[in-house]
């Protein structure tokens, strides 16, 4: 399926700052970029990287006293590999590439080694397989209340274990930090979501199963297979859609994704489907 | 039920130190001293006193560099009065005693205020009554490891209610945390238990319910028949079995409760039964 | 000198609700009502109370859906007694009074436990006496910024000691907590405030010196000779103006603090003065 | 100056485990390994991994129940770079390599983002140079007291900071989080220390200033110049000695680390010393 993305940033920048922007969408072999712009306006200078392991595309931008005004847009094309969820089991530590075992260890905002003996007394009596990563989902679904404005950025799976409210940021940390207490491995995505209402960017998880990094959004608020990825990373520090150093204000902030395909839409599909990218892009 | 209580306590004291205990029973209507010692070996001085709305003894000793030695020793008759919980409501804070409303709200270990959703979460639908404090029991004595060593004196139902072990103070600290969350009062208690191996001071806990502070116990490891009460406060901090100020070391504890009646014994009960104060004792 | 209080309060009721209210004010002997005045619109029934030891007063309304309103005046005289500063030592644990012993202990947003260390380095090397209170109330002022909306209600003494932001009731739990980590007997007080600006509820506290309980404001905000108390607690919890059980929102609230003395106005003293109350109403 | 460095470890294994080192030292332009050896009994099988960007090296041991035994010895040279720090500055963002943003972002253990206020209160004002690393140092010397087990797994930075204890990892934990509340790279490294009394793996830090990772120890206890790199992250979760999936219990860990360079022995050196690895390291 083919959607397009937009973002409309814009800033009010009091003194010489530096903005930092993870929003460019991520090119990889099941999500293609057909087309792309980008449009800085108020800047003194800018660069743009990509981050050698995970493919994070960085926009640094320098900017002087005034406005700082951000127009993306890309044409993506989505291939997502849908699978039955029956084959894929989990894999022991004594069989997991070496290159993933970051992704089981805590985070700033996954606090999996204060939350071990809880993951075990939900999950742990469960098949080693997909269908416990999805009981986590369904078990955060069911017993943590999608709430704006619950949480602060501070805000990390430790604290919603407790309090049982937050928003999408908080649902994936607190999947995250159940799978890695259980032992798997889990990381965080930041991206596009078609058909979130209203439009911001969304954040969902990956756990390592088989041998690919599957996609789970304990949220429920969107189709996976409408998930434009940006950024892959440990937990949110990692890909903030905008990490700012000076006095920078926020003034709009304006998303919009398109499907594309004529005839298709993405839908909510039921627990039994998996999304995988292929070996390169899984690890 | 008649009950010998003892506890020898002794302390290096390697400067000026002053020692508060809180060591000594309650003389209550449903709890009377029939003989009470108490020896103190190493004090410069010492005083004891009543505090007056909950009837907590305070032995205060001051005591030179040297060794300090406590030997208490009581004969308690126990006439706990047994109920059928059927007929025990909650009651709703439109009827509660003004008296009994700080034992609604949060204190140092029993974050209340933070566990709101999620005691909603597990006991907002149950039945407001007495089986309401036993399901939270339950609850606890399913999740919660029992485990010596596994907490810190500053560990708190917040943490608890995560990290899901602890001792009989976590145990209790989180009992009460999710009573007063659900609106129900919840007072700490601290006491000498028979049968309790190895011997050791015991934390356990009591919910407002009806007209009257009922006695629960989430670590089901004695019978509550067989409690002793020696304080009562809104959690660890009030009833510490010894406060400390200044460079003082605990070298031994040795503690011994027998029972005293003839062919009596306390007993497990199931969780059908209550054991409740008169009136007065009950504020 | 004479001040005129007045608070009007409105609550929107979605469902049958109780609200307690802490917005009376105190009379005690440095602290003498001339005429009070509250009307109560909306309620099912009320009544009124004052607690025992502390003299708190609180008032219960039982609310149908609808619309509470609240509006309360009082004139009182104030006779706070100024002292020099210069004869007034901390009492060590070995000679406090048995009843202010509570104050030693951590609270909910007094984490006392946690922060010995930290009083310890900042303040340990310090002359115990009154000037330590005062050189406690400098550094949270020169060090912690007060920012409102910075912190939540659920806020305590140990993250400002980082966080280093926050409104009066996070100055006053830090100070308290400092003040009981050197064993210093602290507690929180509540109370209108003449010359806030914006005119609100304000927050400070007590240090238990010499043998009376002396009122210290970390924040600077307001003179403390216009400081009209009305409730006295560990912390916030104790205190809080407005404890709402219920589907409850806060529509209005208006305050005002006038000075009825001719001539005389309460003016921000240096730090070389005392406030003390008689002996009755130190306990 | 050449080193050798020797580790033995041994585990009982209750079941079948898996057991990932990171003991091997890191192999790099200023730290090159000469001889090496690496016996392992009571495995299934083993296998040994660099990881890709820092160079860490990993050994994974499955075993079977019964003992697991390590040996590990190298013979290192140390070629440190020793600078004058005067002209070392900080790198502002707008100019840091986009590859060391990682290590401004908080982590698990090093809160960054909560102590924001924190360091720009202590440390905002001083020169944004080498020295204010260093001065950094001294507060967390001065500060903090080194004491063996006041701290857990679980502790972190900003516990660190009010507690004001801690061990070598606590310590490296603070400094990194006050680095990067600075907006100044940091990252933690683990490795053997010469003179280090009782032997123990050791814990220290990187900042990134100039153009290059500069070291630091706040804990003053051994001279840099005798420091022996095995791992580098983001913190002690990414470079944990061992990690053990199953009923794994240390039994005997035995370090030792020779200076074998005659007539010459690190010396702890005053602060104004800097020791930097070449270019293609430093990243």
């Amino acid at each position: 399926m083919k959607f397009a993305v937009r973002s409309h940033l814009s800033y009010h920048i009091a003194a010489d700052s530096t903005l930092i922007f993870n929003i460019a969408v991520c090119n990889n072999s099941v999500q293609k970029i057909l087309q792309e712009d980008l449009q800085i306006e108020g800047a003194a200078d800018w660069d743009q990287q990509t981050s050698g392991e995970l493919d994070n595309r960085y926009v640094r931008v320098n900017a002087p006293p005034g406005q700082v005004r951000i127009r993306y847009k890309a044409t993506v094309e989505l291939n997502a590999i849908e699978q039955s969820p029956q084959a894929i089991a989990e894999v022991p530590p004594a069989q997991l590439p070496l290159e993933v075992l970051p992704y089981l260890y805590p985070s700033r905002y996954c606090e999996s080694d204060r939350l071990l003996r809880f993951a075990e007394t939900e999950f742990g009596e469960l098949v080693p397989d997909y269908s416990r990563v999805t009981a986590i989902c369904n078990w955060i679904y069911e017993n943590v209340v999608y709430l704006s404005g619950s949480t602060s950025p501070h805000t990390s799976a430790f604290d919603t274990a407790t309090e049982r409210a937050g928003v999408c940021r908080d649902f994936a940390h607190l999947a995250i930090a159940f799978c890695r207490a259980l032992n798997i491995p889990a990381r965080f995505v930041s991206g596009y979501a078609y058909d979130l209402h209203p439009p911001d960017f969304h954040a969902y998880f990956e756990a390592y199963l088989g041998q690919a990094w599957y996609l789970f959004d304990a949220t429920r608020l969107v189709p996976r297979t409408g998930l434009i990825r940006i950024g892959t990373g440990r937990d949110a520090a990692d890909v903030s859609f905008a990490t700012l150093f000076g006095p920078v204000t926020m003034e709009t902030m304006d998303l919009q994704v398109d499907c594309l395909t004529p005839g298709e839409r993405p839908q909510l599909s039921d627990g039994a489907i998996a999304f995988v990218e292929s070996s390169r892009d899984s690890i």
